[in-house]
């Protein structure tokens, strides 16, 4: 485990014994009990890439090594992050009824949880601005990071909504899919939370103001949306062995920018196939979906737009004034390109 | 219809149409409709108390005529609270397998909702962040009312949690209920929302830092306890033709203040006898629990239990140096004391 993120978790334990002792409220020990539990079994158990980023982005706009102080607020920082994330996925395994999430049950799926996740999930994005408080107010940014966060959350719930209506069961319409849809949906839904709002965050905690950095935003949220891109390819043509799950964005009829770059493609027949075969649980309509994204060379299509997006990405950052800042950008465009999983 | 109650309703039209052309996201048009028919269905059709009471509580504080601009941004204060409101009770609805609110099938309920309405729930709760940032920045006391808003969300998930886990179906077990958990339960999931934030918003607005008023809010969260009470009272002994529904506190094994009273009192036969009848649905059960509350004269205690608090209440707000909080408080007071719905 590198340094940092075993520095990361020591300050999860601070944080959630602040939560378990919060004067705002009068636990029950059944309750403190509760809580504690399904803090333990949501929030920390995924890679937190996107807690982590927030504190090699913080070092790298300083440009040195940092105090025991900023270390410790960067990683509280970077962990509403994982709360907000923690909060999200409660959320969305409800309404998506889904069985597993990090190689264990939903929590809503756990005995005696139930409906009350919830509640859960309400009170894991109550908490974000329990931590905010207890360590940021009276710093000059409070403010700011309020509301970042709550611009960012509202951004993602909005996304959210745009994917749930769209998939709607009953109302399977192949026309309301196009490129631009995609994009609302993964910009909003996924790029300004997971890769926007960890730079941001650095960049406030830094001093400095938001306003003048739209260049930033603009390089992030083009590069969660190549992201989602490859999210989606790889759910169709990746290794299930490697990725470690196995995609299911054809039964569910996801707006996939796969579908949608299939449907631009697509000649009268294969779009009659695909309108008949997309979205539907038989095997054998999976795999003519799939023969026909072969057929009109989808994996050739998506090697082109991973080509472009990069050299687009690059010269965007390189053409950035900051060192700090390119080293950020940089540091997140490596760990995306071509990945596999 | 009361001025106050046009001015408001006026101010919602104005609110729904900022937020359904919020740049910070780019809706598509049937986001943008869902949106519409989605506030519509569940912000403005309850009674209103809550939002209007801030109108009310600012103009005693100011105790003159208020200019057209501040009766709008007490009015946007107030549908703050109501959005707040309609958070909850989309999400309440959802954990509680609710069929009917407000004398309308639950949002959740709705052909095409579903499960969506938990992602609903989630927008009503980030739009109130948004008329904040619309309305309000820039004024000295913005991040005091984005903290209490904060703060108030959260104890009122928090009581929430607290009575789920307490309700916990399969874990039926009466001793759990006491006094003490009862008033933990309605003063985190009740006061602080409905009586407390109404009137600490209006402070806020006024100038006032909230730190000073902890004698408000004592006197705010001891009227809400007292407020439940009654509900809890009605639930069983009130006359359902008047209240517009039919108790159900007995068989959902609710801790209510009758339950718990109940355990006071009870002799070892009757106790024997309440643990055997309460939270079932069979009707001859909740007939035996309501016999017991009458042969211990809980009807009785419950008046004694008014008579007392309303002095109470009455000592403290006559002990209050501002003449313009006490008009406040008597006029909460007023509204609630021996109401009979």
């Amino acid at each position: 485990m590198s340094e940092t993120k075993a520095k990361f978790l020591e300050v999860y334990s601070v944080l959630k014994s602040e939560l378990l002792n919060d004067p705002a409220f009068e636990f029950t020990d059944d309750s403190r009990q509760w809580v504690e539990r399904m803090l333990d079994y949501n929030v920390p158990g995924g890679k937190l890439n996107r807690g982590l980023s927030v504190v090699d982005s913080y070092k790298l706009l300083q440009g040195r090594q940092l105090t025991d102080d900023e270390v410790f607020l960067a990683c509280a920082l970077g962990w509403c992050i994982e709360w907000l994330q923690a909060y999200f996925l409660v959320l969305d395994d409800i309404m998506d009824n889904s069985h597993t999430r990090r190689g264990q049950p939903c929590w809503f799926r756990v005995p005696k949880v139930g409906m009350i996740a919830a509640n859960d999930g309400v009170i894991l994005r109550n908490q974000i601005p329990r931590i905010l408080k207890n360590h940021f107010k009276g710093k000059p940014y409070y403010v700011d990071l309020l509301d970042l966060f709550n611009e960012v959350e509202f951004q993602t719930a909005s996304g959210q909504m745009i994917d749930l209506i769209t998939t709607l069961e009953g109302e399977k319409d192949l026309n309301k899919y196009n490129l631009d849809r995609h994009r609302r949906i993964v910009q909003y839904k996924t790029a300004y939370y997971s890769f926007y709002l960890p730079v941001a965050s650095a960049i406030v905690m830094f001093g400095e103001n938001l306003d003048k950095h739209v260049d930033v935003k603009n390089i992030l949220i083009d590069m969660g949306i190549y992201f989602q891109v490859q999210d989606d390819f790889l759910d169709c043509f990746g290794d299930p062995a490697f990725i470690g799950k196995i995609g299911t964005d054809i039964e569910d009829f996801k707006c996939s920018w796969l579908v949608v770059k299939a449907l631009d493609r697509c000649n009268d027949e294969q779009k009659k196939s695909l309108y008949e075969n997309y979205g539907k649980e038989d095997p054998s309509c999976i795999v003519k979906v799939k023969e026909l994204y072969k057929e009109i060379n989808l994996e050739g299509v998506f090697e082109e737009y991973e080509r472009k997006s990069y050299e687009k990405l690059c010269k965007s950052i390189e053409a950035h004034p900051s060192e700090g800042i390119q080293g950020i950008l940089k540091s997140f465009l490596g760990k995306i390109y071509k990945r596999q999983k």
